[in-house]
């Protein structure tokens, strides 16, 4: 939750051992030392204009809507701009149980393989989380990458060629190279401006023993 | 992973204690069963055209593009319509180390508060197998060009680390070029399977050479 910036955790009867476990564990986020603790899905929930409920769906009959995360996220984001909206997730091994799920205007499911009934508690919540932030921030710039020059790719290629030349590879194992075969070649490899200089470096040290050897 | 329909995993060196009773848990998925183990990154990732690492990012400074989790699953998506993809985990303590990083073509990281260093390394799995099938309507295709595997790229890195031996480079004038840089330095460029058998022929031709010279 935190990790996307949700902040307020809310628990109704949690287990207290565990519970109490993770709150004083060292590292523990602030997160989970404020959350609030309440005795009822209905205290907890109180303040909310919409709750929604998560499933694993398809077990039992549902009474309420079953959305899709996305669809179900787009809704809840409209809501989250004006008021507080409540998503519910029940426990690792059970779930919510028809009572909670009463709570709930409508319900929401990550879609997995039909094979499997249910997801992991922390990767559900995690999902969600990473659905409702997913599309809030103006994606962080990446680096830039300055394309090697035509003429940059071009020394390469002539070194190259030098190469080629003075190992006898040209004569012995592709009489057929030609410059503008070798040219392609070497373009085709996308070079980075940076990197065209090292390549052009280690190429000509190359050379530079070939000529010591011949 | 088995959630979203990912039932391949590789797992590098894993710790056997952990990694043994998770597959013989009750309830373990056919997927954890059937997982193939590694002894080296470089084993594991030698079928996939594209091998793309997961981090948290801004802790060091990191030699490859760093991109966002939206973009770099597009860029996955098409690779995965004709070949194999690598994605790469590190450990829920430390991540992925430089070497691991440097069999990685880019990076990608699943954006996040500042506050937050890293995330769980099973949410983290989760919100990637999420995205990838968040969309799975299949996109437009693109032009299908074979992409040379990690393994052809590996023995091309090799095959130039010997010639850069032999030539002197690596004493002379770039006394910091390690196998990691080189194989990173390869991996930037786009070799089409095809292309990379020719730069491997004409590699191979001039170290044949270089030896007889020495």
């Amino acid at each position: 939750m935190s990790n996307f910036g949700f902040v307020q955790l809310r628990v109704v009867n949690p287990y207290e051992v565990a519970f109490r476990e993770a709150r004083s564990a060292v590292g523990a986020e602030a997160m989970l030392a404020t959350a609030a603790e309440f005795k009822t899905v209905a205290d907890a929930v109180a303040d909310c204009t919409l709750v929604v409920g998560t499933t694993a769906g398809g077990r039992r009959h549902l009474q309420q809507p079953l959305l899709g995360l996305t669809e179900g996220v787009r809704l809840i984001r409209q809501r989250l701009r004006f008021s507080r909206v409540g998503l519910l997730f029940g426990s690792e091994r059970a779930g919510l149980s028809n009572a909670d799920l009463s709570h709930c205007q409508w319900l929401m499911r990550i879609p997995t393989r039909e094979e499997h009934g249910s997801m992991n508690l922390g990767q559900a919540v995690a999902i969600c989380m990473y659905e409702l932030e997913r599309e809030s921030k103006v994606p962080a710039a990446t680096e830039r990458i300055d394309q090697a020059t035509a003429s940059e790719i071009e020394r390469i290629a002539a070194v190259l060629m030098d190469a080629l030349r003075m190992s006898g590879y040209l004569s012995s194992r592709s009489p057929s190279m030609s410059p503008e075969k070798l040219r392609r070649l070497t373009r085709r490899l996308h070079f980075s401006a940076s990197d065209a200089e090292v390549w052009l470096g280690m190429l000509r040290q190359i050379n530079w023993k070939l000529r010591q050897g011949s």
